[in-house]
């Protein structure tokens, strides 16, 4: 994703303490408590003031328009310029972010948990609630089960789903899976036929909603394919920039709606603070995501077991909170 | 689309009268006006009782279970048999059909005219209204603009759009889809650019809502890529079978809806007497899809004028009214 080059600080799903404000900032003060955010909302913009969308004409993401374009680098390494990424670039004691993608939470939160509302988890819960729309005794299928799919899987069961199918490679992460509300599970490897047929043949027709939370376009096109005709949603959550994705045109003919969102269609700025709130009030789970937890200078060691597929989210504490 | 080879009776858009009623049919009698229809209605399956979807489990598209199946064709000549095509034959002066394909409509209605809600113009008109939910305000794009293309047009118009880009490559067209409502009219030819950036160019980011009515899946991709991100709907109801259609995962991920529609999602069996009442009461047009008339004995030059595109639709006369 990052289109910038090297050198970069990456890291993008963080919490923290706001240290100081620039001239004209008057929504935050030193020592507030924060998220800093992926996606922008400038309050103003067509898309801001739409209630269908979380887009922002002002992001990072959108031509890289602000002070955290990689033109304008607030890092610097030894007097050479230190790229960022996403807006946020969080492996990292201090950032520079704009305050149209900061959340300002509440001061109880504790920060070694709320990180995960920085990305992952709003992205899984609200691609489940705000883009699927899941419905009260619905049946769903998630593929793939990181922190994305299981807040997927939470989102699903939290909108009433009745039955819901946790679809992946690696069945370690199935145990998981079941704590968030997970029903099914199907591992693709296990059977010679497409996993689209197999689930297609376990629910008469296909799931009514799924959700790819993988990031592989073979995958996209199985969430959709395993919907049923008539009916059937499936949301694109996984990211891939490096091929289409592609179906048959009768897929879409016969009924099925396919559709997608970053952050879960939250407009992150304003709900983020409420999604904080819901962890707060025991609503939401989110230390379950939590497997490990490391200090800043293990960052290598945290993304090898990501790689590996041996943790959901490893934390790690950059300071003493 | 005919799989089962030929000779073949092909046809599917008419209107006539019922001659004769099989055992058990009481919801016919000899002399009733009806539209035969391409989509059955068994009024019993999960899907003909939910709102959410014209499929039926019974109709000949759906492993060609009824008595129209090629395997059980009620044509022959000479002793030969001779197939069925979509569940109606209607390039015919007589044809069998299943009752769960068949809409009684008011005897006052010319068979002539409302043979075209048999399948073009609904599923245009529907597209627009049922499948894209276009909005009052909203700026559309239809491509491609043949009969369906054109009742799209109707169909953004009477949902209240305010500005509707007519697209299609054959310029002859754009005074006819003036007559339905379109406002602009844009022929990919005269562009050096794909027709999605002069679309999003001349509308600050993309349209509402698009409706592809060509049935080629390079056009399908164009018409979700006109789409303005963030809630831009994009409708399938062109038909093909003999590619994939594809596009890069963030045309979705950044808020893009893809669907499609078969017979407009109208449960047609239901919903096109009530078409038949608007055109009887001059809420939607119907005349003016009419370019040509002729005998069946005329049917190649029909089909002749529709490929030069020199027709939009041909009427043909099989027996006197
Ligand atoms: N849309 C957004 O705004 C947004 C935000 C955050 C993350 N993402 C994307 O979501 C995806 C998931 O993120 P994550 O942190 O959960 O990743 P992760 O690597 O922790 O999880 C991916 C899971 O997919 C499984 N998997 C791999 N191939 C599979 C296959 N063929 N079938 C089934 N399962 C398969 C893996 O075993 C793993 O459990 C990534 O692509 C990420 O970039 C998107
Ligand atoms: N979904 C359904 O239930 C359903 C029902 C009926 C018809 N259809 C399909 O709808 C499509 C249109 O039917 P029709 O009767 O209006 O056909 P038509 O041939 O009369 O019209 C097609 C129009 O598309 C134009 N066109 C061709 N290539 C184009 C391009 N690259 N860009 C823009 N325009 C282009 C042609 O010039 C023509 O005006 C067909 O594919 C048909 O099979 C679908
Ligand atoms: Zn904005
Ligand atoms: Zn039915």
């Amino acid at each position: 994703m990052h289109e910038g080059g090297f050198p970069v600080v990456l890291g993008h799903e963080a919490a923290g303490f706001v240290e100081s404000v620039g001239p004209g900032v008057t929504e935050f003060q030193p020592g507030d408590k924060v998220l800093p955010l992926p996606l922008s909302q400038c309050e103003k913009c067509r898309f801001c003031v739409s209630p269908k969308t979380n887009q922002c004409e002002k992001g990072w993401s959108v031509g890289r328009l602000h002070e955290m374009s990689p033109s304008e680098s607030r890092f610097t390494c030894k007097g050479k310029k230190v790229l960022q990424f996403a807006g946020t670039s969080t492996f990292s004691e201090y950032t520079v972010v704009n305050q149209m993608a900061v959340a300002k939470i509440d001061p109880a939160a504790p920060l070694d948990k709320v990180c995960l509302l920085g990305c992952g988890v709003c992205t899984g819960y609200g691609a489940a609630v705000n883009t699927a729309k899941v419905e009260p005794g619905s049946t769903c299928a998630v593929f793939g089960l990181g922190a994305v799919g299981l807040a997927a899987v939470m989102g699903c069961k939290a909108a009433g789903a009745k039955r819901i199918f946790a679809v992946d490679i690696n069945p370690d992460k199935f145990e998981k899976a079941k704590v968030f509300g997970a029903t099914d599970f199907v591992n693709p490897k296990d059977h010679s036929k497409p996993v689209s047929e197999v689930l297609s043949e376990m629910t008469n027709g296909g799931v009514d909603f799924s959700l790819e939370c993988v990031g592989n376009v073979a995958v996209m096109r199985s969430a959709l394919e395993s919907c049923v005709r008539g009916w059937g949603v499936s949301v694109l959550v996984g990211w891939t920039d490096m091929a289409d994705v592609a179906t048959r045109p009768i897929q879409l003919l016969s009924g099925r709606t396919w559709k997608g969102s970053l952050l879960g269609g939250f407009k992150v700025k304003r709900d983020v603070p409420q999604l904080v709130k819901a962890y707060l009030d025991k609503k939401i789970m989110l230390d379950e995501f939590i497997t490990h937890t490391m200090t800043l200078d293990q960052v290598n060691d945290a993304i090898e077991l990501m790689k590996q597929g041996k943790c959901i989210r490893t934390v790690m504490t950059v300071s003493s909170q």
